[in-house]
């Protein structure tokens, strides 16, 4: 060991001690403080900036949309006016949902609607200022301009406050609107009921028929002042009793339901209102709310949210400049927002059937999207989240028990399957967590879940898929993509068989996992469909998407989704035509011109996302760039990293340029920064890119430590020049599995030029 | 002893003893086959044919309208049409709502809409013919023209069976429609779902906004044959998957569905369907019928159910004709179908609070009719169903807790508080049965409940009655009922302080119960409605609905509802001048002229239940007969009660001239028929009418029994000559309850004529 290294040896061992305490090392600024809840906000990117708790139940956030359909959190940063704030959101899909029980101070005129966007003095929205907002890890503020109340927020794990502050008034009001949902314009609020508990205290209830279509949402509501009135409206009327036959005030039953707690106020008077959630009854959220809030102290709250990111995120300390941290982050803050629980604390939850269940041994968790999921987010959860990972692995095979049609989850959320996306990638969370070593699910019933999936005869043409080695366009949409996932879903599948010491499945999988190969027209070069007489598409533009007029690619060109072979990038390459043909092509799609025919379906947004037809801002680019390093030339990888990190991540709300995912973006940032990435999730080896921050240490569930640094990186060195691992020099571009999982030293010494390093390696079987 | 006196003695206990067997001494006949479910199922007695068990959670039965408003019980025995069977009904309610699950047999042609009345080839509906249809204790079937299909049906306390006997098709199908609701052109179902669990099992569920707010209900169904083929419809549309995105055709959410079980059928091929609800969940409801049915022997279920007839019909044997045991046992039929049970067999059910609890040391009952059931219903109950009427007591009271308002129960509805009728009826009901020696309650919680309820500051004008001394016609509809009925209520609440010791409170609601007569206007000889300043209502009319062209008296005249003071008719009749006067005024309310203005809001069924502007046909009307005996004029009320007898019950489909209100009109006949009445529930006393059969044998929830002998009597020998209670004369109307709760024997002697029975008593202080 040379002298340099064992006092860098010696530093990081200091550091790594100093990770322990959650705050940083060398600037004792806690990691929380570099969380932008911005960063995403605008644009494409669909997070929300308001609290939530890592992994919560509960995420109240300001919404300034609820009808556009791309406004999927509820909070564009461009928009002028605030609705309200609603009491949970998604966190960086493609979808709108949620936005479930909206609050929002009046002062004077009480309306019931939030009124049109353009006119701003109409309904309840106000006007605010970014100047006048604030967001950090478990906390938001702003002042809304139309009543000049400020607002508070701070949220825990089903439980948060919400803070008002009211200038003087004597009709102030805080309204509750039921029938807001972040609707898209589609979803609509099928039943809604308000109790008015007590003089501080309210619970409510909504199904709301929208993307998940028969989602049941109750919350309860306990005030820190009693109302001086209180009021429901329903359907724009006070209930009120009509001296015929009693109708109570105290509640009402309807789909367009809002509740008012009247006050007056003294200047600056702060009205706290502590809320919670619940899928199985208004009984349980009130039961979440005072078991997990007792007192009244919103900073208590806040500082004790914000100790839990910082526990969470100093799972992996890193160095780097402000900027970096703060990337860094709220990428893993991201990543940590997503799957959320879903059980109350009395373990109920509202399962697949709508059935009450109680979790038996696990926690319950919600919000699976797992057609993102499955390529970064999970495999960094299985690494440094193993607990949660289980969690959220029985929480799938519980789903699976539960689904009417035998098949594991697709895209869940809450208590619904949406069939949004294609695939059956909770195979591949499955099979890559049983290979990171995520314990404490059972896996003969894991393997039964997955095979029952894998073989539905009802299911996406599986079954023509199994018969026929493809999915056939002309019977299904979206085949192309359909075959290609498939088969990368079913070379999982494959692997669990051989470790089960399962041989005919195995063989039965294996094969269907070589299905790719079908689908390679050599002839034009990439990936095409084909009908179920064996015929190509016709008219075929690998250059547009969806391919032509059809639907054969799934939000794709076919020259995007061509490379998604991630189970066997050899055998892609030999079907190519060679390394040399394979990187020629590679080359091709960042510097291929961008068509009308190509742009015609994508924002400026995802545009900013593209480097030629390379995609960022979709997931099915994800893996892309890292191919080069299969094919001989991660150099090359290391410049388009370099290139993404740079334009396409960053601090700001706009920083973003595609859907977060609810985590993936961020999950494929994070490893990135570390210099690998599980390029085939459930194999045993990551691929090695270019680390993108001079050092990170990251502590591992399994209780050991994986410390990467990077040598002399800076914007202009961004090539690798030489890696040791544990000391000894590591000149393959595939890092194994085990290399991390069992702890250790990746260094990487970085230069301003490619180098031969990584050159000279194959991918291993 | 007389020697003739002791041979009918020894008789009438051989008799009694003949009846613990549940079969009838002198016949044999057992009891059940008296039952006429058919009677009150033409016009406005709003009963269903269909089987169900006493007091039963499930009642399958044929609907033949939906929409009409006067066709509560979805049956009308005049209508030429079956829409189908479905699992729940009202039994004689005055406003339609449940009706749901429909299944139907269809041969041929699909339909999934019933379609209209006048067109019986559209839809599913079928023409049928009484000829082809029969209906006994526990047991219903029909034929369908349009199928040819038979349908027989049983029903259990939370399951029933439903047995469709097909013709030979290709083409044959069992369909359940979740859109359907008994809902008076009102209802609407605002959200459904529907899940084919295997190949022979399907779950269910709606929620329902109707006559119930807000009223879940799942269902469970078993086939006894797996399907050949199912097909769910959503809104006219076959749920399949489309090619895109996958699309469950194994399940469906949405407002408008039917399911479709398909067979291809041999001729005379028999399918079952096993059916069960509950409240609470699909898998409750699931569970209720595995536990429940566990085979498959249809005539197993029908025979325990009668079995179970027999037995509660058994508590009151009696003699008489043919006709008038299946009048009488056809009304103790009614009395004992509802209230309803309303708990799954694991202890859960839906409370007023809409969530989910387990009732603790009670079984939780619904379906409350209270404005009705007070009257004769719940006191008829208290003595032979005492167990059962404690836990409706308690299940009223488990209400009172989950109120939002802190009231107990007006006229709850599966977890709903409907606000129908008026007053604060649950009093009487608890206080009644208190008195009655009704046990297994909390008092203490009872009275707080009962106190809480009648001093609600909300309520109804609750508080400006107990302020001014009536209920203002200013302020409050149906104002001179709500006096009377409050006066009513508050005078059993004193009762009850005066049982408990708490004299305050006995002083305050006996003053309270005297507000009567602040509302009887002596210069026009009635009780009318009087504004908050104290003005008397002008104009006002005693002989219209309502006393003008307001709203004043609750579905009535003055003239009908003057009588209400049960709790001082001594004071009502010095009001009223005397005794002379009084029944001077009762004759003319049987004599008096049907005006057109009074005439104008009565159907035709409901002026056959008129005796000049006495009207049978609605409740405020039942003890005003039996006020005749307070003034010394028992045998007036002879008279007319045998009017009633003979004119207003009997054993067709058209026999109840008006709603039987969940078994109240029938409890009225049965008590009548018995020869007494409980004009004051929550009093010591009964009122003794003139007994309509020969003989009765009461066996009491307290063991003992109670005997009633009517020696001559004959549809001429109506008037009661003398009375022995025990051997000994009886000269006073007034029946202490003590004299029938202990058991003993009272013996009528009756004649052609009038007799000076009775006529010298004065009513009990």
């Amino acid at each position: 060991m040379k002298k340099s290294g064992a006092i860098r040896w010696f530093l990081s061992l200091l550091l790594l001690a100093a990770g322990l305490t959650g705050a940083n090392a060398k600037d004792q600024i806690p990691l929380a403080d570099y969380i932008r809840p911005f960063v995403g906000a605008q644009g494409e990117g669909n997070t929300y900036p308001g609290p939530s708790a890592p992994f919560g139940m509960i995420q109240i956030s300001p919404d300034t949309d609820k009808t556009n359909w791309n406004t999927d959190s509820g909070y564009e940063y461009t928009d002028p006016t605030i609705l309200g704030f609603s009491l949970t959101h998604l966190s960086g899909t493609g979808c709108p949902d949620l936005g479930d029980f909206l609050f929002m101070p009046q002062v004077g005129r009480q309306d019931f609607v939030s009124g049109p966007k353009d006119q701003p003095e109409l309904g309840y929205q106000s006007v605010f200022s970014h100047d006048d907002e604030a967001a950090s890890a478990g906390y938001y503020k702003v002042k809304l301009k139309k009543s000049g109340a400020t607002v508070e927020l701070a949220a825990g794990e089903r439980a948060g406050i919400l803070r008002f502050t009211f200038p003087a008034s004597d009709a102030a009001s805080i309204m509750t609107d039921l029938n807001h949902v972040i609707n898209g314009n589609r979803w609509r609020v099928a039943q809604a009921r308000v109790r008015i508990e007590d003089n501080s205290t309210i619970t409510g209830f909504h199904l709301v028929n929208g993307w998940a279509k028969e989602r049941y949402l109750y919350f309860a509501a306990r005030y820190s002042r009693p109302f001086d009135s209180a009021e429901i409206i329903s359907s724009g009327k006070p209930v009120i009793y009509n001296t015929y036959r009693f109708r109570s005030h105290n509640e009402a039953a309807g789909t367009n339901l809002q509740f008012f707690a009247k006050y007056k106020t003294s200047p600056g008077e702060v009205i706290q209102v502590k809320v919670a959630v619940s899928a199985v009854s208004a009984a349980n959220a009130l039961a979440n709310l005072d078991a997990e809030i007792p007192d009244w102290d919103f900073e208590k709250l806040v500082a004790a949210t914000r100790e839990k990111w910082n526990q969470e995120l100093s799972r992996i300390e890193i160095e780097g400049s402000p900027e970096q941290k703060a990337t860094f982050y709220t990428s893993l803050y991201h990543a940590f927002l997503v799957p959320n629980l879903y059980q109350d604390l009395n373990g109920e939850y509202r399962g697949f059937d709508q059935n009450i269940h109680r979790a038996k041994g696990f926690t319950e968790y919600s919000v699976f999207s797992l057609w993102d999921t499955f390529r970064a987010e999970h495999p960094l959860l299985a690494l440094i989240q193993e607990p949660r990972d289980s969690d959220m692995i029985n929480s799938i095979l519980a789903h699976y028990d539960q689904s009417v049609d035998h098949l594991l989850p697709m895209w869940e959320l809450q208590g619904n399957e949406t069939w949004c996306m294609i695939g059956y990638h909770a195979v591949p969370v499955i099979v890559d967590g049983y290979f990171k070593g995520v314990k404490g699910f059972d896996l003969k019933h894991a393997y039964e879940a997955m095979k029952a999936t894998a073989t539905n005869p009802d299911y996406d043409s599986v079954a023509a898929y199994a018969k026929l080695g493809w999915v056939p366009c002309d019977q299904e949409d979206e085949s192309l993509s359909k075959t290609l996932e498939y088969a990368y879903d079913d070379w999982c599948l494959a692997q669990m068989a051989k470790a089960l010491g399962k041989t005919d499945d195995y063989q039965t999988f294996m094969s269907r996992a070589a299905s790719y190969t079908n689908v390679y027209d050599a002839s034009i070069g990439w990936m095409r469909p084909k009908d179920s007489h064996g015929n190509w598409r016709a008219p075929f533009d690998p250059h547009v998407f969806g391919g032509s007029d059809s639907n054969d690619v799934t939000e794709a060109t076919s020259s995007q989704y061509s490379w998604f072979v991630p189970q066997d990038v050899t055998g892609l390459i030999a079907l190519m035509g060679g390394k040399e043909k394979f990187i020629e092509k590679l080359d091709s799609l960042f510097s291929a011109e961008q068509t009308e025919a190509f742009k015609k379906d994508l924002s400026t947004n995802d545009l900013r996302g593209c480097i030629g037809e390379y995609w960022h801002g979709n997931e099915p680019s994800h893996h892309v760039i890292y191919l080069y390093s299969y094919a001989g030339q991660p150099w090359k990888a290391a410049e388009r990293l370099h290139q993404v990190v740079s334009t396409q991540y960053g601090s700001q709300p706009g920083s973003l340029c595609g859907n977060d995912d609810c985590g993936q973006m961020s999950a494929w940032y994070l490893f990135t920064c570390l210099g690998f990435y599980p390029v085939c999730p459930a194999s045993d080896y990551y691929v090695i890119g270019a680390p993108q921050i001079p050092r990170a240490a990251m502590k591992l569930s399994n209780g050991k430590k994986f410390t990467m640094i990077a040598e002399n990186i800076s914007d202009q060195n961004i090539y690798v020049q030489s890696v040791r691992l544990n000391g000894k020099a590591w000149d393959s571009p595939f890092l194994p599995a085990r290399a991390v999982s069992s702890g250790g030293t990746l260094v990487f010494n970085m230069g301003p030029h490619p180098s031969e390093w990584g050159t000279g390696s194959t991918a291993p079987d």
